[in-house]
């Protein structure tokens, strides 16, 4: 199943506010929860339809189900009428399974029987279907628009919404489907079975699931925008190919981060083999990947690696136990386990202190004489044993103990659970009880796991299920499910400045191109931006006159809007002191400006600054994102490692802040190489007014990049300037 | 269940050789395929006897198996004998379940029975028993080494040979037991459940798999050489807390890479917090991890960061299909599926070319129109529901085409399998075999996997068992899989020099402590390591006409073994020029150093160099893998990103080259910051120099350090030179 989104670029504005009414959260409340279904072109013979009618039965689906069928009497043992005007009364949903050729014919019979929502699976419009099948999809919007019919698709596999209790749905749902808070939203059609195998599995409740298709009508932000308002979500997973509308995606981020609905992603693309992938599958534009990773981190948008990261983080983000610090309790029956959790906690950045004295005390008195009373926790293999002894509830007193640990935010409580429900279930029975009792009395989150990733038997489940407990799916996911929900919160904690709605007008009077450095340094100290102070001057008298006010060493640069690389021309000279020199120098690179261009404004003379550490700031516009601000060292920081730290426009100080703290080489500005320690406070106000003079150019602004920014305590001063409008 | 490793630093030389020779390859071929086993101790209320029993009987033990219990007439329904003398005839192996205090009994009982095999289940030894229990432990070994015992153990859950049908064993096995060429050493016991669970859900085969417990007698690497000798094993799986016996396990390592047989290790103690776990679970020494991770790099020992990813990469190693090039072709039915391993494989460095013409042609008459006859493959849903139709089988026809394009090296197929046999099988029955038939004539390696790691049901492991074939667990495992063959291959192909059985004699007259500078140029320029001009001065004419001599300006340095830090005793003075200025500094320097101390060769006077790209290349000696040689850039990648490459010795040119390719700052040395691109041979060949410099002074050496190496295109000479030696 391929998908497109190739229609963004050429499809009208008024054709697109059209299609945006079909998609409001009021429609899609109505299409997610038809109350009758019709199937159109279902026979006995399509595995599509049959897949159809079992999902549904399998969601647990009580309202009608008609069959349509031009020329077959019955489908599935049912009569069929021969086509949607037929029906006796319109059916919420009609499901397409009609040719492409076909389709548009049941749109308009399904809009005269008053039918307005459809599911279109037929594929060969922008997903494969070359020119002609993207004018025929366009042709697909407009007539729904016409028709006032809500569309899921083209090439689409339908829905799966187990809070409302039906699923038309043309792939397989092994049974049970397990209600539960998550949403989930897949620009993948064959990628749904896998997710709800693996939610099964690992015990996950869906409360919708949609293969988005083609978007041609309804888009994922659409269902974004649904899923923020629908009260059965309280976790939105996506996988998505691409960002379509990135303002519209951070706007609804923003507003998931708002109402506590943690979005979980898999974007894929992240490398350019899966950019070229994602483009030769969907035809959509996928952005810059940095970008989109910093997009997410910004407005709490949880980016995950592979399905199973993916659920098993959604798992526990609606379990109702999230961890909301990051001091770690360890119960476990395994040193080995310990071992490992040490390991991967620290990755995740999580801690796990001594316990206090009361805990050790309380673990003494029940753990056996050779396991030792510390965090992480091993009760040891005693349990396991030892069944009919007093030691059996060994593991549930502990727990027991961990939890009023005053030292500690949630405890990771490992659980081993059968397979089959064994001759006498008592034990295991008491045993998960006494967690969900310790659960109940808790001052703090309980998060189970599971040694690996495997399945939750359905017994396992129907235990864990009775008391209300959730187990995430092994060591691995589990603690990188932790990370991010930690992540996630302290995102919450600090939400991303709110985006304005649209870029600042552009002020009037603005030159197009490449601005001369002496404008760049009047636009960014009317921003406040300290600059190294310059003079522009004419002649070399001036320029004499210039370094001796200043005194000591400067520099001379060359002032010209067409000369953006005043080195490589020779139109800059460094270090100069004395009359004499100042004079050659002046010369020397007025003449190397005027060989370039006929347009030189004069020479800059600034004085020489003592080395210090040197900062890259830069705004650019991302196409889909807009502004987008980086900031990194200078030197090798930024030209062999690519060091920076990228953030959507607008910028706080605060998230200035975590920018320099995400640098590989952060320990820098704390004065790692025997340099001032950076005042971060000031950096972090400096580098928010270029944000804000970049933000003030409007739609005009192109780039606005300061290298360097020095850096000598707090002392904060713009070297040089570029600044490029359109 | 907690281990104990801290015999190793107080046992005599002598006990460990006798311990050695009772856990020779041939003594543990005997250990773990007993014939007979005693269970001594047993009673109906132990946990541990009833698991042993279950166990036996779930690996298929047809042998005698003898109960052994002081006053209970019967154990699981067997007649006792109340001790090991009372047999009338040895059994292979004695279980001893009895408490700590009677352990020594029983082994004298076991001896005097003509029995030479022993696991011990008892704690309270090395593991938590404190000072009292470690001197238990020795005795333990004593009384063994008297008795001619072999023992696992003590505090050790014992072993499942599932290869020879036998598993004295302390926990329960789910079955079925599935037997297959994975060995498995755990230093955890409570893992061994786990591990299990996880094989058996993805139908990873064992060949033995180990409880190591304290491992007073029998050693992991004791078992690891055991098993790179057995047969039944092809790959070898271990759970390390800590690497005792370093330079045997590199010795072993080599010795499996020769074999063929892949190690993958999950090495736990990674961080700060996993090696104080580590140590407070088993007392014995965490190494410093980086020199592990080296270590391991370099014989080819395959490093995992979880359960899951242990077990589906030696799935993946065991199976018979493992890729030997970086070329992978994909097929899929689904886009999103095509998405995900794109991203992935480029992290795993696996490339995914395009298909040939002839390739993309067969895909192309067989494909439907909307479909993309491309690599990544995504067959399309199509194939999911028209059953009937002639598309049922059109994965099968791809995936034949596909193994047949000349330009990959291996086939990546995404495999969908049931949870139970469905109504009708022939279906998937028929789609099994067409995968099994295309692997048996494809030229190239054939990988299945499942889109995500869930359990394969058993009845899907039947499907693939009928056709031996192996699903791996997933994209995100089965991809990393993919990247520890492929490295692991490369490894094989340029296995690491051989290491020397020890180190070399230490050369007489060496001084001890820190060598003066000139005595340090002596060594290395008799290596043939080259090093910037010096001449030794012990006045000031001789430093100015030293100074002339070279021409142009110089750098003076104290010279003096008692003096490491030269600059920050202003020991320095770079960058002088003229006669009077030469004289100047030598009096400075000179004061300076007699400042610190009367023991003063004199002043080194060397001609400056231009600016270039310096590395910092300095051997040391880790206290369990011995000399390490670490190669890294100068300036902030070393000071502030610790970007270096570390080495075992000896190294060679190859392993050198490797190193540099490691460091994140790689591009500087190819002349990314303007500089000349380095001769990467040569600097290989001065830093293979160097590291046998420093192997040569034998077990004397503690440091030898060159800061910088300077590298100028082919010009490569060591500015400065630190020797220290004990």
């Amino acid at each position: 199943m391929t998908r497109s989104g190739t229609l963004d670029a050429a499809e009208p504005a008024d054709l697109d506010t059209a299609r945006r009414r079909l998609a409001t959260p009021e429609r899609l409340r109505e299409f997610f929860r038809p109350r009758s279904v019709a199937l159109v072109g279902a026979s006995d013979s399509s595995g599509w339809g049959r897949f159809i009618v079992d999902s549904l039965r399998t969601a647990g689906f009580t309202g009608a189900l008609r069959m349509v069928h031009p020329s077959r009497p019955t489908a599935f043992d049912l009569p069929t009428v021969p086509n949607l005007r037929a029906l006796d009364e319109p059916v919420d949903l009609a499901y397409v399974l009609a040719p492409t050729r076909a389709v548009e014919g049941v749109l308009e019979d399904a809009a005269a029987a008053g039918i307005r929502n459809a599911i279109v699976l037929a594929s060969g419009y922008g997903d494969g279907g070359g020119e002609a099948g993207r004018a025929l999809e366009r042709r697909l919007v407009e007539r729904a628009v016409e028709l006032d019919i809500t569309l899921l698709g083209p090439n689409c596999l339908g829905f799966v919404n187990a809070a409302g209790s039906v699923a038309p749905f043309g792939l397989g749902i092994v049974p049970p489907l397990r209600r539960g808070p998550v949403g989930i939203v897949l620009q993948s059609g064959a990628l749904t079975s896998n997710v709800l195998a693996f939610a099964r599995a690992h015990q996950v409740g869906i409360s919708l699931l949609t293969s988005m298709g083609n978007e041609a009508v309804i888009t994922t932000a659409d269902v974004v925008e649904h899923l923020v308002a629908d009260d059965d979500c309280r976790v939105i997973g996506l996988f998505l190919e691409s960002v379509r509308d990135a303002p519209r995606f951070t706007a609804l981020a923003a507003a998931a981060l708002e109402a506590g609905k943690p979005i979980v992603a898999l974007k894929v693309g992240r490398t350019e083999a899966g950019q070229r992938t994602a483009l030769a599958h969907t035809g959509a534009v996928a952005g810059d990947d940095a970008v989109v990773d910093a997009a997410f981190r910004q407005y709490g948008v949880i980016r995950v690696g592979s399905l199973e990261e993916l659920l098993v983080t959604a798992g526990l983000l609606g379990s109702g136990q999230v961890p909301r610090g990051r001091r770690m309790g360890v119960v476990t029956a395994s040193g080995g386990a310990c071992d490992i959790i040490a390991d991967r906690s620290t990755d995740e950045g999580v801690a796990i202190p001594g316990f206090a004295e009361a805990t050790t005390e309380r673990l003494r008195a029940v753990l056996p004489p050779f396991a030792a009373a510390q965090n992480p926790l091993d009760v040891t293999g005693v349990i396991l044993a030892d069944r009919g002894s007093a030691q059996a509830g060994l593991g549930d007193v502990a727990l027991d103990a961990v939890v009023d640990d005053p030292g500690i935010d949630f405890v990771f409580n490992m659980v081993a659970l059968p397979a089959v429900e064994p001759p006498d279930p008592s034990l295991i029975e008491r045993r998960v009880a006494a967690i969900a009792a310790s659960r109940d009395r808790s001052p703090v989150p309980v998060v189970n796991f599971t040694a690996t990733c495997t399945d939750l038997s359905p017994y396992a489940q129907s235990l864990l299920d009775r008391h209300g407990l959730h187990a995430l799916g092994g060591i691995e996911f589990g603690l990188k499910a932790v990370g991010h929900a930690l992540r996630w919160q302290e995102t919450r904690r600090e939400p991303p400045a709110v985006r304005a709605a649209g870029p600042a007008p552009t002020p009037p009077g603005l030159p197009a191109g490449s601005w001369s450095e002496a404008r760049g340094r009047d636009l960014l100290a009317g921003s406040g931006v300290p600059l190294v102070p310059a003079e522009l001057v004419g002649d070399a008298d001036a320029a004499v006159a210039a370094a001796e006010r200043f005194g000591g060493a400067v520099a001379l640069k060359i002032c010209s809007a067409a000369i953006t690389h005043k080195s490589d021309i020779g139109g800059v000279a460094l270090g100069v002191s004395g009359a004499d020199d100042v004079r050659a120098a002046f010369a020397r690179v007025l003449a190397a400006g005027r060989a370039a261009t006929a347009d030189v404004d004069g020479v800059l003379v600034s004085p020489m600054r003592p080395p210090a550490t040197e900062l890259f700031v830069g705004v650019t516009v991302d196409p889909s994102f807009g502004p987008v601000l980086a900031v990194g060292l200078g030197g090798v920081f930024i030209e062999v490692l690519h060091d920076v730290a990228l953030r959507l426009l607008p910028v706080d100080a605060a998230q200035v802040h975590r920018m320099l703290g995400e640098l590989r080489g952060a320990a820098v500005l704390g004065g790692a190489r025997g340099t001032r320690p950076a005042d971060l406070d000031r950096v972090a106000e400096v580098v928010t007014r270029v944000a804000g003079a970049a933000a003030g150019l409007g739609t005009a602004l192109q780039t606005l990049e300061i290298n360097p920014l020095r850096v000598d305590g707090s002392c904060v001063e713009a070297l040089d300037v570029l600044v490029v409008t359109s």
